[in-house]
């Protein structure tokens, strides 16, 4: 993990939801830094999601996040709101700016109020541990159902001199991002203006998070935020057509798109990583609409886990996905390298042990061919097995 | 169970998939008699479905309906087509009329081709055991992964002669309907014309089969058909202001309803019955979204599960129906008669034991209001337990 020059990271153990447990980062960010952020579209959505909006819109200098977990501060109402406010002013008192520079996060149980006294109580540790080391331990930080902790670290090379991208990532259910994840972070020392980090964060996000799905839930916390510092001290990147742009860019989708799919890796019960690829499509989206009904539908997913290769299913929740006038006829499938439908039909061909062989396997490509045009669009998921819902019917407990 | 005047059954043991099942059913329909279906809205729809839909265009008297279970005969191209017109043929030959006097309907696994000869060598003894009192064996002719047979019957009154409403249904996965059930068959002796018994079995689904999911699996073979013999003798109902329609529609909805119900209850791995019931919308379109949101939810679907009162999945599911403009601060949550969240938080009054105490429940009805209008809608659905996961990653072993 790649340190990021103007990034300091604390944590503390506040006991917010068991006790001795890392459940709150404190992230500093230097003066001068781009800060873009994408947020669920839950319109449920917590009050930390409302506060970090406000904080972002108001258009002032961000210079510290702070996440709890245990506790997503989401169906609380009034009271949730000033919670969240009074984190950010608490961690404004002890960084030294206002409390609109501070943005709060949280993930946790929903509809339970957030236990402020612990939570200001363990603020003071975290700004002690404050260094720019601590990328791992903060991605320990913000692990709820997590397995593993998510953080993804690359370099660049700008005008000669290297660039750091690194970030961290945190969820494992509830996971059907519509703008980003439960919570990813992601910087750089680059230094790029405002406007044109605000376009790149929603290029990342739509390349990476919005690209995976585990149960289809989409949670009332996701968050995604990305932090160019600029202390590197490159001239700034300013303009979309800035030649330097491109590397940048291509680092910062390596680093999101590997945090991504950690999250479906460590999906909550997942014992297999299947990308979904729909081509031939009319429309981006429809192509996209196509490959989320596959990724969504429980026959399909269970068959994954059972390595069953049952793959009508697929073809099922093709038919599902809401296009009219699709024609069955043109529909092919691939598993891997084995054509399983041709024409809308079992392959002449199609051997039931060639499907069991991919199906065994812990990394599965399914590739759906709609015959319709030219666009195409890729979903990562996981299967869906008996251990998703002892989790989730434990979740509490 | 009211045998219906018009109507016989008969099924037999055809081996299509496993030996020593019953797995073909065979209704005779007397002549003169209304027949109307709804079907599966999936584009990949089985060739059965193409089939039904091709006959009842044409416009002749339907005489018979042909059930096999074990194969769906869909994802199975130009083969599968011909297969289920050579199906009604043979029918037909049996039963002395053309083959588009016959509906075909296939339950069972995807994307493998109907063992014809199977089916054909069954048809005989389908025949030899036609008669009236048969719809107890026809309810479980049609089984698949149901665990138990679904019927249901009713009798009303019209013009002082009692009216027979008997249905039988199957259903336990792939259950969200879109139009219909996997496959449901309802009769009466009642006498109604074509048209009004066309608009009639459209309600009829929109008032039940319409209204529940187990897994959001639309399927490809769903199909509801509702047949008025005529039989009873009364002078057929001939349009929409006749006043002895509303005791039929009644009495048809009580057992459609009622069939309905009994697929959620027999949801796969289901140990809950959930009603959900969404109010205060602006339209009912965004009621049913919602509480399809929430029926959907397998966060949502765990709790119930786990008799866990992690509530604020609910309101989760309720922010994720894609109601743009949605307020959360009206939102309002009960289960049962518990007040759970009130202006979009946690209701004050609010005690974790009496979440728990309706949790425990095998019977929940949770009530959402939006605060945004008149509209409402209700929904059927069940939990998703480990027993969902078992027998679909095991299904067809």
């Amino acid at each position: 993990m790649l340190a990021v020059a103007g990034i300091e990271l604390g944590w503390a153990e506040a006991g917010i939801r068991k006790p001795g447990r890392m459940d709150v980062l404190l992230l500093r960010i230097g003066k001068g830094a781009s800060i873009a952020g994408v947020f669920t579209r839950n319109r449920f959505c917590a009050a930390p999601v409302l506060v970090c909006r406000e904080h972002l819109a108001a258009g002032g200098e961000i210079r510290a996040l702070v996440v709890n977990t245990g506790n997503a501060n989401a169906g609380t109402g009034a009271a949730g709101l000033a919670d969240a406010r009074a984190t950010c002013s608490a961690v404004a008192r002890l960084l030294n700016c206002a409390a609109e520079q501070v943005l709060p996060f949280s993930t946790g149980v929903i509809m339970e109020s957030l236990p402020m006294q612990r939570l200001l109580d363990g603020l003071p540790q975290a700004v002690q541990r404050l260094a720019p080391a601590h990328w791992g331990e903060a991605a320990e930080a913000i692990m709820t159902t997590d397995t593993v902790p998510k953080a993804a670290s690359r370099s660049a090379v700008i005008d000669g001199r290297p660039i750091a991208v690194t970030g961290i990532a945190k969820g494992a259910g509830m996971i059907r991002p519509n703008m980003a994840t439960m919570l990813g972070f992601i910087a750089t020392d680059a230094a790029v203006a405002p406007s044109l980090w605000r376009e790149l964060t929603v290029q990342v996000a739509d390349a990476s998070f919005n690209r995976i799905t585990v149960d289809g839930d989409t949670s009332t916390n996701d968050s995604l935020i990305l932090i160019a510092t600029g202390a590197s001290g490159i001239a700034p990147i300013k303009t979309a057509d800035d030649p330097r742009l491109g590397a940048l860019r291509g680092t910062l989708f390596e680093v999101a798109q590997q945090l991504a799919k950690a999250i479906v890796r460590d999906g909550e019960g997942a014992t297999k990583f299947i990308e979904i690829v729909v081509a031939g499509a009319g429309t981006a989206d429809e192509a996209s609409r196509v490959a989320y009904s596959i990724a969504h539908s429980p026959l399909v997913k269970t068959a994954f886990f059972a390595s069953d290769p049952n793959l009508g299913r697929i073809l099922a929740a093709v038919g599902n996905a809401g296009i009219g006038d699709l024609d069955q006829g043109r529909v092919q499938l691939h598993l891997n390298d084995v054509w399983v439908a041709r024409d809308g039909g079992r392959h002449p061909q199609y051997r039931e042990e060639d499907g069991q062989r991919v199906m065994k396997g812990s990394e599965i490509k399914v590739r759906v061919e709609l015959g319709r045009g030219g666009a195409s669009a890729t979903v990562w998921t996981c299967d869906l097995s008996h251990d998703y819902v002892s989790i989730n019917a434990d979740y509490r407990s």
